[in-house]
């Protein structure tokens, strides 16, 4: 009995036309990001586990995947640790590494390990796929790719600037006009934190705030107060519930609610300076919008935090996100290197792309020419005109059998095939091919001594 | 005490000109791959076990990484095999999943799986890294890429004709001219086996063969008699160690040693197609060779076997090979789908290329232009202009602080950036920018809103 085969939960396959759509989306992002300077950088898939764990928090340690160790492992865990069977303990002794669970953490130990070999600032990017043991639900799995782009070694503002221009580039490129460019500042939430006396509990104001959109004003409020946070402490909060207008009268109200505060004030004028420069130069087809309410969830954010919302109308979470950390490296010893950094959300931006149907149509054909099978003689005359053609960056095959016509026929269909050649024993005896236009059903003749003429004709029709 | 950062042995970080190269060579092939009409498809980087265990012989079944269950995997097992502490009882009850050992069991597997979705006979390529726990040595890693390209659903010999032109294309555009593709046929080495008496030891014959080129005929005979094929049946197969000439002489030699056997003719029709078709059409730079002692490590191979190795003088083992296999997909339950591919080694072609100095000089480069960063003002005119370079697709990027002007021209030589702009107080109030070509030191201004003239310039030195 053969087995019937699946795949672990979580994960995908993905058909021709996906990787198709996959790739126009991973190529557009990678092309941007090496006009704006940044390099490609690769990691290891599985790294020490002591370089992960950790890192991520306690939810964080329980979502990474963990490699048994290979060989004999279990002989070298020792009787106590065994007869304990608990699994948070033997983990340690019969896994030694663990499947990347982020870009970041990898990249920091990566910066830290040949900063002898980097001149900074060092401007990166890294494509590849990343592991989490997250319950799988819809749009969310446990093989996914992330696409970074970072910055270190370098604490100036241009840098927010030209990551603004970076998701405004890609995603007008894509077609994706419309998208709103979140800005916020972490140390205007600390600002605010300190001015109402929440400053100790900073964690949860902002992780409450940052839900705002979602459970709406007076949820957000009850879950500051179930927090700990005083009433009081929150009513001084409740300008930030109504943050609307430009983002100079937001600006504006932002300095009178935070001049007491140095580090209040400080967010303030780095959001001013990335906000004008950003008006200056001027956008493609995003906006740029300030939200005060933006936190995210990972903390580790210390100055500007970005998110990027879809058009208005499609309904999808955040399709991107980043911000600046000031201390990455010194977890890994490397301390005082700046770093800020965003991340494009491939599988979220191929949905928006889906429902908008802003793939191009030419990603569903495979091949440009398929040639028909008659025969020995005349396939062999087939595969030098298939060469020629592959010389020329014309992508064609060559029916394998001189099967029945009806179902070759059916094959260049299925497969969106947009020219078919026939040779036959007439054609191959004048030495001509014929070429049927699969969309019109034209047919024209060629000498097989003239097919550039073919490949012109095919080439202007690109 | 921070922790000092390492990556698990056997793996790798590639730095920005190693991806750049890797890239090179994996783009190369996937152009070739295109244009011969395979479509791309991609697998999850782990299956669950019982996709891959058994697949590959039991020291296979030793190096496939498997991934630890989550949760408090411990506690489901039971207390039996726990009690028992072996390795090899525990392993399936605390791991469930485990990451590919290779491409070509996960494409049966997607084959099987979506077999109502695919238009047969299907081309599929396939670039993505895999996983073995081998002792890593030089040249040997952990983790690294496969690339495949196979067709399942098609007998016909025109297919091993175009991997024959498949491999000599992409070789000879990576500039690996006077590569040799070795060819041979399982059923050819089964009809050998049968001549001379040995028919029950083919897989000892085989392997025994195979060695020919590493250990010598005498060593080969040695291991062929320890085996138990009998000092008769080794003369017999004699003529094998001698086989020189040209691929028809050779064939000629192979008609008379295997006429009493069926499938060593049909091996040797088979042969005689192939050559004489590739011959036809003709090869760019490739040269093809029968070699009757190619029998490769698996023993799936049922017709065609093919191995490349790197021009003569390269020491390098093969960078390439591939071959037919008829029944790959029973395993998961589909029948009498034949199939054929050929895979390229990329780490050796790398190798190979960095030895002979084949890489473009352009994959150094990493941006084509520099902005020197003179203050606020000009770094703002700075950002405008590198915003119109990059709509070009020109590679360029503002320096982030004002520093030093000796420390940004440091970090542009050390970037091997060939251009550098400047736009200091004067340029900016004359409305212009320098260019400083870095090579030859000359110095060229332009009017800003006259930067096309520049990009001209630029592009026809491309």
């Amino acid at each position: 009995m053969p087995q019937k085969p699946s795949i672990p939960k979580g994960t995908r396959d993905f058909s021709p036309i996906e990787v198709a759509k996959r790739n126009y989306i991973i190529n557009t992002i990678k092309k941007h990001f090496e006009v704006y300077g940044f390099q490609p950088i690769e990691t290891p898939s599985f790294e020490n586990s002591d370089t992960l764990m950790g890192k991520y928090g306690d939810e964080g340690d329980r979502l990474i995947f963990k490699i048994l160790n290979s060989g004999d492992f279990i002989s070298k865990v020792d009787d106590v640790t065994y007869s304990s069977k608990n699994s948070t303990s033997l983990t340690p002794k019969i896994s030694e590494k663990a499947l990347r669970y982020d870009l970041t953490v990898p990249f920091a130990r990566y910066v830290v390990m040949h900063q002898n070999e980097i001149d900074f600032p060092f401007k990166r990017y890294q494509v590849q796929p990343v592991w989490r043991a997250d319950r799988p639900q819809k749009g969310r799995f446990r093989e996914f790719y992330q696409c970074d782009a970072d910055v270190v070694g370098a604490n100036s503002l241009l840098q927010e600037v030209e990551f603004v221009q970076l998701y405004d580039a890609v995603f007008t490129d894509l077609g994706l006009t419309g998208t709103t460019i979140k800005l916020n500042n972490r140390k205007v939430l600390s600002g605010i934190a300190e001015v109402i006396g929440a400053k100790h509990l900073l964690i949860d104001f902002t992780v409450a705030l940052d839900k705002l959109d979602k459970i709406g004003e007076e949820k957000v409020k009850e879950e500051m107060k179930a927090k700990g946070i005083s009433e009081q402490a929150v009513e001084k909060a409740s300008p930030l519930f109504a943050m609307s207008g430009s983002a100079a009268e937001q600006l504006n109200r932002l300095k009178s609610l935070l001049e007491t505060s140095e580090i209040g004030m400080q967010g303030v004028v780095e959001l001013e300076e990335i906000v004008n420069t950003v008006e200056k130069i001027g956008l493609q087809s995003a906006k740029l919008q300030l939200d005060v309410t933006l936190a995210r969830g990972l903390n580790y954010y210390t100055g500007a935090i970005f998110e990027v919302s879809a058009p208005e109308g499609v309904k999808m979470g955040s399709i991107g996100g980043g911000g600046r950390y000031d201390d990455l490296t010194s977890i890994f010893g490397l301390k005082g290197v700046s770093g800020v950094g965003i991340s494009f959300g491939l599988d979220r931006t191929y949905l928006v792309l889906e429902e908008l149907g802003l793939f191009p149509e030419t990603l569903d054909k495979s091949i440009d020419v398929l040639c028909i099978n008659f025969g020995k003689a005349e396939s062999l005359a087939c595969l030098k005109l298939v060469g020629q053609l592959r010389n020329q960056g014309i992508k064609a095959e060559v029916y394998p059998t001189a099967t029945k016509m009806q179902k070759q026929m059916k094959y260049a269909n299925n497969r969106n095939v947009p020219y078919v050649i026939m040779i036959g024993d007439q054609e191959l005896s004048k030495r001509e091919f014929v070429v049927k236009n699969m969309v019109n059903g034209e047919q024209q003749t060629y000498a097989l001594d003239k097919y550039e003429a073919f490949v012109a004709n095919l080439q202007s029709t690109k």
